[in-house]
C-alpha cells in the first residue's frame, strides 16, 4: 500500500453544507487514471477500498492528533466503472488531501444536490397503432428504459404486465428487495429496480430514510416512469378531468428504475451509481428528469454519466430545468445528451358558467369535484372584487357567486376565496399562465378573460336577481393553439457549453397525467381537505423529459443500429416548429411572441416524421471529446468526463457536427461572425437522393451555405456542408432566429436545423468555457 | 245525450287543496260501469267524452249563473281501460254533483298526491352466472319491465343495449317524445318511455313543469330502473366507495318508463293512466317504488292499478314506505301486489384510523373524496367534545383531528364540524343507524365505536404529540352480519287489509348504488360544495322494490306460465329468515331484536331458490274478490277495483289462499283465536312427493295443522291443509311470530310460511274494513 504526504485543496463548486468545528467528513466523487491500476488489483472495487483503507485513521493520528473526532475510518461509498472510473468516498479534508496525492488521481469535487423538476401537466403526440412509429417499433418492446428519479410504485395498475412478451434476453439489472419492496413487485414491465443512497445518507446523516428502498414516496418517478413507458390502463381521470385511458409514449418497452432521489434530494454520488449501474445492467435509453444547476460539465453528475452512457449506444434523454422565461437558465447543458423543454399542449381543462340571461362563456377550471352550482345568486361587489382580503371575503359572501377582478393575481385571489363562505367565485384573467391552473382550484370557481368579465359584470350589476349556474369537470382538446412553449422552461444558450444549442427540442410538458403515489397531495379543496389521487396532472420539464425518452426508446426499438446521435438528429430535425394552426409556435413566457430556439431548441417533438428523418447529423464519441479539447478545461478535468485516454485532443474543435445552429455576441460589440461545418448521412432506404437548400437568415443576419445541393449516391454516404452567419445589431440582448432546412428534391423528406443568433448570457459561475 | 239534476257530494278523503272563493275544479278519478255503455259508442273514450261534454257550461248556467269563473267546459284527462274503466277529468263541485247521477257512475275521487320513498343505499343477491337464476332466465332477456316512476335519464350507462337481442315482437309500447326527449333514444334496453302529467298539471296548474317528458330531473326513477334492469356497466363507484361493476338484477329484461312523478309530486290520476298505458303495452312485472298512504284500496291507485294488472299475469312490485320502525306504517298493504321491505346489505363503507401508537381502528365514513389525513395532531378537548357548538367548534379546532363524544347525535355533530377548520373528526357512536351514513359525511371524519372511542381518548389524553392518520373509500364486503331489517322500513299490518300479511318479503334497500341523473346533490363536502355523481348510493324501501321487482323478472323469465301469485308464492316460501351468520335477522329499528314479519316478511328474498319453490299457494282473480266481498264495502267500492260484474261475492271469505299468517287481536282482551285454509299445488318436477308440516309457534300461542303431512301423486296436484292459531297474553301490544315449514320428505325442498300475533293497530283513517 502506498502512503504519501498530505497538503490542502479547496473545493471551488459546493453546495451550502454546514461545518461544524469538528472536522466533518464530506463525500467526494473521486476520478481515478485506471490506466495506471496496480496489476496487482483484480478489480477496480479492490483498488478503490484499498485505496481509501490508505487514508484510514492510523495513517492520520499523528496529523488530527489523538483527540480527533474522527476515530472511524473514511468510508467507500460506490465504486464506479461505467459511468466515470472512480469512486465516491466519505472523506475528512485531510484525508481528501491525502488522497490527491494518489498517482492515478484525477479530479474530485464534492457529493452536490440536485434538483428535481417538477410542477403540474398533460400529452398530445400522434402516435397511433395503424402506421408511424408506434407499429414500426412494436411499441418499444425490445427496449428498456432506465429510468434515474424518485422510485416508482410497483403496484400502480400503469405498470402491470398484462400481455407483454418475456423480458429480452440481454437484460442484466435485479429488482432489489428493500423496505416495503421486495424482489418479486418487478414483472414484465417494470424489469428492474434498485436503489443509491449511500451519498444521501453520508451526507445528511441525521435524515432517517422514509423509505428504504426503490418504492416511490414523491411520486415524481411514478409519474415520468408511466410517461414513458405506462401500460394502457382504461377508466383514468383526474378528479374527472382528462377522462380516459391512460399510457405512456412506448407503452410496451421495460422500465428499469433506478432511485436515487431521498426527500426531495439527490446527490452526484448517488447519481453516478444509477448511471454506473444502468449501463451495466442494460438498458438502451435513460431518462433522468433532474439536474444540477450551475456546474461545469466536468463535475456535473448528468454530464459525466451520459457521456458513457453514449459511448455504450445509450441515449441520455434529460430536463432543460423550470428556470424559465429569462435565457441562459437551463441545465443539463450536455453536448452529448439531449435535452427537452417543456411545451403546453392543445388539452383544455374547462367549466362552462351558464348567466341568468342566457349567456354562456367557457373558462378554465380544474376544481377536483363534480360541484353542483345551480341558479346560484351572482353578485359583483366592488368592496371584495379584489379578492385580496380574507377579512373581507368571509364577511360580504355567502351562498352568492362573486366576482373577482383581473388583478394579475389569481392564484392568490383563489387561495383567498377558498377560505370565504362564497358557493363560488368567477376570477377575471388574460394571462394564459393562469389558464395553466398550476396550483389547482381549491374552491368552485372559474377563470374567464377580462372580454367575458365584462359582459357578467354588467349583467350582475343589471339586476338584483342576477343568476349563474357552473358546470365542472369539461375537457377538450382540439380547442386551443398548441403546442407553445410554457412559460416556466428553462432557455438556453446553456451557461456549461453555450456553443452548442439547448435546448434541444420540445414535447409535451405542461398538464401531463400520469401515475402517481397514493395517500399524497395532488389537489386540495378549501383550505384544509387535501386530495390524492390514482393519476396526477403535473407540469414541468420533468413531464417533457419522458416523453422525448419514450419516443428516443421506440426510435431504438424501430432502427436498433443507430447511434445516440442520430436518434437525437432525426428527432430534431424532423421536429415541428409550428403549432397546430400553423403558425410558430409561441412563448408563453414571453407574451406569446415567437418561441426562439432557446425555448424549444428545434420545435415539437413529432415521432412519426422522427422515424424516418432522410439524413442525419451522426456523431462519435470523439467528436465530442474534439469539443471538450476545444474548451479551456485541463487534461484531469477532460479525464473526469472522458475516463480513458484512448480519445485524443488532436483535433480540437468547437464545431461539433450538431443539428442545430447558434452564434453568440458580445453585448459590447453586438457581432457574430461564425462558420459552421456539417456531416450529413443519408438515412434513406431509396439510395440515391438530392437535397437542396433553403435558408431563412435570422433577423439582422447573413447566412451562407455551401454547397447548395448535396447529391447522395447511396444509403449511408455523407456529405458536407459550411453554413456561414454574419450577424451585426443595434439592439442590446437581441436573440434572433431563423432556420436552414435540407429539401429532399422530389422526395418527401425535408432536414431542419434552427439557427440562433444569441448574446452572450452572464451566468454566476464564471465557468462558461467555450 | 242525458243530462241530469244536480246535488251536493262531500268527498271523504281528500289531500290539501286550499280552494278560492270562486268554485274550482279538481281532478278525480271516475269510476264507470262499463257495462252499461250505450251501443251507440264504439270506444269508452267516446263515451267518456260525452258524458264530460255533457257537463259543460251551458248545462250549467242555471245554476252558477253568468257570474260564474268556470267559462270553460270541464274537462277529461284521461280515459282508462286496463287498470280500471272510467277517466279522470277536471270537474267543480257541481259537476261532480251532476256526474253523479248518472246511472253508469260507479265512485269518484279526489285525484291525490303520493310520495316516493327515498332516503340513501346498497344490494347482495348472490346471483351468478354459473346457476341457478340468471342462466335459468337467460338474465330475463325476454320480459319487459315497467317502471312507474319519476322518468329516466336515457344517456345513462346503465340503459346501454350493446349485445341485446331484439326487442320481443310481442311488445306494444312506445317512446314518446317531449321536451329534451326524443323518440330515438330508446333502445334494445330502453323499450319504451311515456309520460303522464295531465292529473299534476290540472292540481298544481300554477306550477311549470321542470322537464315536460319522460326525462328524469329527479334521479329516483333512474335509479330504481337501473337497479331493476341495468345493464353491466364497468368502473362505477361512488366517490371511490363501492367500486367495481353496476348492473341490474335482471341485467338483460327490458324497461318500458312510465313517468308520472312531477317536482317530488304524483297524482293518482296519472299514476292510473300509467298502469292503464303499461299493461296495454305488453309489460311483464310493474314496479313502482311509490305509495299513497292512508287510503282504502278502492280509492288506492297503486291498488286499483295492480288488481287489473294481476288479472292480466303482471305481477305488481311496490314499496311497504319508510315510515318504520312503528307497525301498522306500511303503504300499499294490497293482497294482490308484492309488497318490498328494505334490509341492509353485508358491505361497509370504511375508514382506517391510525393512530400514533400503533392502534389501527375500522370505522364508518362516506367522506365522498381522496382525502390525505396524514400523522395530523389528535386533540381530545372536553370543552368542544360534544361537538354541539358551531362557534366553540370554530375556535378551538384547527389543523387537528378532533374527538366529538358519544351524544346519540352524530348527524348533527357531523353537520357541525363540517362548518369548522379541523381537519378532520372520529365520531363516537353505537347507534347501527349511524354507521348507515344517512346524509352522507360531508367533512373528513370516520365513526367508530364506544369500546374504540375509549381507547383513543385514552391516547389522545396520554400524550401532547398524538396524532392519527385517516385513509378513506375503503369497502369492506362480508364484514358485518346482514341483511338487518332496516330501521326506516315501514312496518306491518297494513292499514287498507290488516288480514292480509304485510310486507311480503324483504331485500337489500339500504346503500343501494345504481344510475343517477347529472347534476344533482349525492353528496357534499363542506357546507357550499354540493357534489353529483353518475352513480348514486340510495336508501329506501323505494330500492328494495326494484330488487324483487327483478327477481319476479327473472321468474317471469324462466316461468313464463307462472301466475302473479306463484311468482309471488316462490318469492315468499324460499325467502330467508336468518341472516349471513346464520342467526334470525335482526331489525336495525328495534334494538337489533330479531326482526318479525310485520318488519320484513317471510325474510329476505333468495333469488336461487324461488327459482323451484317446490310448492307455491296460486290465487286467482275470484280469490281477492272473495277477499274483497268479506270486506265492509260497498258494491260500488268494489266495482271500483274489480271493474267488471263477471266476478260475484257468492262466496266471500278474509282466508286468502296467501303464504303467510296473521292473527289479529284487540288490546283489551289480548286473545286471537283464528282458522286459516290453504292450497298448495305442487310445482317440483319429480311429480310424486310427500311434504310434512313443522310449526314454531309463536310465543303465547297454540297452533295446530291438519293433516300433518301432505301427499302429492303428481305434478300441478293441489292439496289443503289447516292451521289454528290460538293466542293468548297479558302483554299490551305484543307482537309475536313463528312459522310453518313444509318439508318435503327425502327431497330437497321446504315451503315457509311465517306466522304473526300482532295487536290490532288504531289508523287515524278509521277505515280498516277486515
Amino acid at each position: 500500500m502506498i502512503t504519501l504526504p498530505i497538503w490542502i485543496l479547496i473545493m471551488g463548486h459546493c453546495v451550502h453544507i454546514s461545518y461544524a468545528k469538528t472536522p466533518q467528513r464530506s463525500t467526494y466523487i473521486v476520478h481515478m487514471d485506471k490506466s495506471l491500476m496496480p496489476s496487482v488489483f483484480s478489480t477496480h472495487h479492490q483498488w478503490y477500498t484499498s485505496t481509501i483503507d490508505s487514508l484510514s485513521p492510523a495513517s492520520l493520528t499523528s496529523l488530527e492528533g489523538p483527540k480527533s473526532s474522527l476515530s472511524s475510518s473514511p468510508k467507500l461509498l460506490y465504486s464506479y466503472d461505467e459511468a466515470l472510473h472512480g469512486f465516491s468516498a466519505h472523506l475528512s479534508p485531510s484525508e481528501l488531501q491525502m488522497l490527491e496525492t494518489h498517482p492515478a488521481f484525477v479530479t474530485a469535487y464534492k457529493d452536490v444536490k440536485g434538483q428535481v423538476d417538477t410542477t403540474r401537466t398533460t400529452d398530445f403526440l400522434s402516435l397511433n397503432s395503424k402506421s408511424g412509429l408506434w407499429p414500426a417499433s412494436n411499441y418499444g418492446h425490445n427496449v428498456v428504459v432506465g429510468l434515474i428519479d424518485t422510485g416508482v410504485w410497483p403496484e400502480s395498475r400503469s405498470f402491470k404486465d398484462d400481455g407483454m412478451a418475456p423480458v429480452p434476453s440481454k437484460w442484466k439489472g435485479a429488482c432489489e428487495s428493500g423496505q416495503n419492496f421486495n424482489g418479486s413487485m418487478c414483472n414484465k414491465k417494470l424489469v428492474g429496480a434498485r436503489f443509491f443512497n449511500k451519498g444521501f445518507m453520508a451526507a445528511e446523516p441525521k435524515t432517517k430514510l422514509s423509505m428504504n428502498s426503490a418504492r416511490d414516496i414523491d411520486g415524481h418517478g411514478t409519474h415520468t416512469s408511466s410517461t414513458v413507458a405506462g401500460a394502457h390502463v382504461d377508466g383514468v381521470s383526474f378528479f374527472g378531468y382528462a377522462q380516459g385511458t391512460a399510457r405512456g409514449v412506448a407503452p410496451r418497452s421495460r422500465l428499469a428504475v433506478y432511485k436515487v432521489v431521498w426527500d426531495e434530494g439527490c446527490y452526484s454520488s448517488d447519481v453516478l451509481a444509477a448511471f454506473d449501474q444502468a449501463i451495466s445492467d442494460g438498458v438502451d435509453v435513460i431518462s433522468i428528469s433532474l439536474g444540477f444547476g450551475g456546474f461545469p460539465l466536468y463535475t456535473d453528475p448528468v454530464a459525466i454519466g451520459s457521456f458513457a452512457a453514449m459511448e455504450h449506444g445509450v441515449l441520455v434523454s434529460s430536463s432543460a430545468g423550470n428556470s424559465g422565461p429569462l435565457i441562459g437558465t437551463l441545465h443539463n447543458g450536455i453536448p452529448w445528451a439531449l435535452i427537452v423543454a417543456a411545451g403546453t399542449i392543445d388539452r383544455q381543462f374547462s367549466g362552462t358558467l351558464s348567466l341568468g340571461n342566457g349567456h354562456t362563456i367557457l373558462g378554465w377550471t380544474l376544481f377536483p369535484a363534480s360541484a353542483v352550482v345551480e341558479k346560484v345568486s351572482l353578485k359583483y361587489d366592488r368592496k371584495i372584487s379584489a379578492c385580496n382580503s380574507s377579512t373581507l371575503l368571509s364577511k360580504a359572501a355567502s351562498n352568492e357567486i362573486i366576482i373577482c377582478d383581473n388583478m394579475g393575481m389569481t392564484l392568490d385571489q383563489m387561495d383567498k376565496v377558498a377560505g370565504s363562505n362564497a358557493a363560488a367565485a368567477i376570477f377575471i384573467s388574460d394571462d394564459p399562465i393562469d389558464y395553466e391552473l398550476i396550483g389547482g382550484v381549491s374552491w368552485p370557481g372559474i377563470i374567464i378573460g377580462s372580454k367575458d368579465g365584462r359582459s357578467v359584470v354588467q349583467y350582475a350589476k343589471s339586476t338584483k336577481s342576477a343568476w349563474a349556474s357552473m358546470q365542472f369537470q369539461q375537457t377538450f382538446v382540439g380547442s386551443r393553439a398548441a403546442p407553445a412553449a410554457a412559460f416556466y422552461t428553462s432557455r438556453g444558450p446553456a451557461p456549461s457549453c453555450p456553443g452548442v444549442l439547448k435546448p434541444d427540442l420540445m414535447a409535451p410538458g405542461s398538464q401531463v397525467l400520469a401515475a402517481y403515489i397514493p395517500s399524497s397531495e395532488v389537489a386540495r379543496i378549501g383550505n384544509n381537505i387535501i386530495l390524492s389521487s390514482e393519476y396526477a396532472m403535473l407540469s414541468g420539464t420533468s413531464m417533457a423529459c419522458p416523453h422525448a425518452s419514450g419516443v428516443a426508446a421506440l426510435l431504438r426499438g424501430a432502427h436498433p443500429e443507430w447511434s445516440p446521435a442520430a436518434i437525437r438528429s432525426a428527432m430534431m430535425t424532423t421536429a415541428d416548429p409550428l403549432d397546430n394552426t400553423r403558425h410558430p409556435i409561441k412563448d408563453d413566457g414571453d407574451t406569446s411572441k415567437p418561441a426562439s430556439p432557446l425555448a424549444m431548441g428545434s420545435g415539437q417533438v413529432d415521432p412519426n416524421r422522427a422515424l424516418d428523418p432522410g439524413l442525419v447529423y451522426d456523431a462519435t464519441p470523439q467528436d465530442y471529446v474534439n469539443l471538450l479539447c476545444s474548451m479551456n478545461i485541463t487534461t484531469k478535468q477532460m479525464l473526469t468526463i472522458v475516463r480513458s485516454k484512448r480519445y485524443n485532443c488532436s483535433n480540437p474543435s468547437s464545431d461539433l457536427n450538431y443539428p442545430s445552429f447558434i452564434a453568440l455576441y458580445d453585448n459590447k460589440t453586438k457581432i457574430a461572425v461564425k462558420t459552421f461545418h456539417r456531416t450529413m448521412t443519408n438515412m434513406g432506404k431509396g439510395g440515391a437522393t438530392t437535397y437542396k437548400a433553403s435558408v431563412i437568415a435570422p433577423r439582422g443576419s447573413r447566412v451562407v451555405v455551401k454547397p447548395q445541393k448535396l447529391v447522395f449516391r447511396e444509403q449511408h454516404e455523407k456529405q458536407s456542408y459550411s453554413l456561414t452567419i454574419k450577424y451585426k445589431s443595434n439592439n442590446e440582448e437581441e436573440v434572433s432566429f431563423g432556420s436552414l432546412v435540407w429539401k429532399e428534391v422530389g422526395g418527401k423528406h425535408s432536414v431542419r436545423s434552427p439557427i440562433v443568433v444569441s448574446p452572450l448570457v452572464d451566468n454566476s459561475f464564471g465557468l462558461i468555457p467555450f
